[in-house]
């Protein structure tokens, strides 16, 4: 770790990843109708790719196609430490039928009744994290 | 409340409001060299405008005359209920010495060492946001 220009301490690629797989949730950063949108999403991690499921015809979905980032976090605002880890990678829908069922087994949560029939996936291609504790 | 399309509650303005009220950290959500961007941040509620402090030449810095998200939740991964809030809006820097002067009293915490000394604020043009409840 070293320290970044706001104070904190700048995570390895490889702190990052262990992090993400750490987190509950993240979310999930994109345009929507030429506006900056960002959607909360249970995720799970294939390798180092983002795993979501999204629901056919949402923004969420939408974003196949795209460069979009994800986000995911925790902070404790007791003790003023946490960390934050943003990926960023180009998203696609998976069709592969092998993939999906795959995919399916995954221990991939999501958090409204349905939850989604798509799979989404984002390939941690640029990946930053900070750190702060003090 | 009303159901949305995923399963999720529709929030109301004033419900969204009250609950970024709540939050101890937010996250800024911008284009950074043509990809998308999302950084945590302290910040507080001054009226229906979130503010927030940068450091000058910082990539949060730089959204000052762009349009921004700004989102927030808190979500409990053993219930599975939380909600999420989003705010877009066109972020401003903060120029007049009087409004620098009242939004310095305000109980605007920063997470890291410094935290900057630039004010920016994000009127909460459009706001949206859901809640999970079991």
């Amino acid at each position: 770790m070293r320290p970044d220009t706001a104070g904190a301490h700048v995570l390895s690629r490889e702190e990052c990843i262990g992090l993400l797989a750490s987190a509950p949730i993240g979310r999930i950063v994109f345009t929507d109708r030429a506006l900056p949108a960002v959607q909360p999403v249970g995720f799970c991690l294939d390798g180092e790719d983002i795993v979501i499921r999204a629901v056919e015809g949402s923004a969420v979905a939408a974003t196949r196609d795209a460069v979009v980032a994800f986000e995911a976090d925790d902070f404790d605002s007791r003790t003023r430490t946490g960390w934050s880890v943003t990926a960023v990678g180009y998203a696609r829908a998976v069709s592969d039928p092998v993939e999906i069922a795959r995919l399916s087994a995954l221990p991939l949560t999501t958090w409204v009744p349905g939850g989604g029939t798509l799979f989404i996936k984002i390939p941690a291609e640029l990946v930053a994290g900070r750190c702060i504790r003090h």
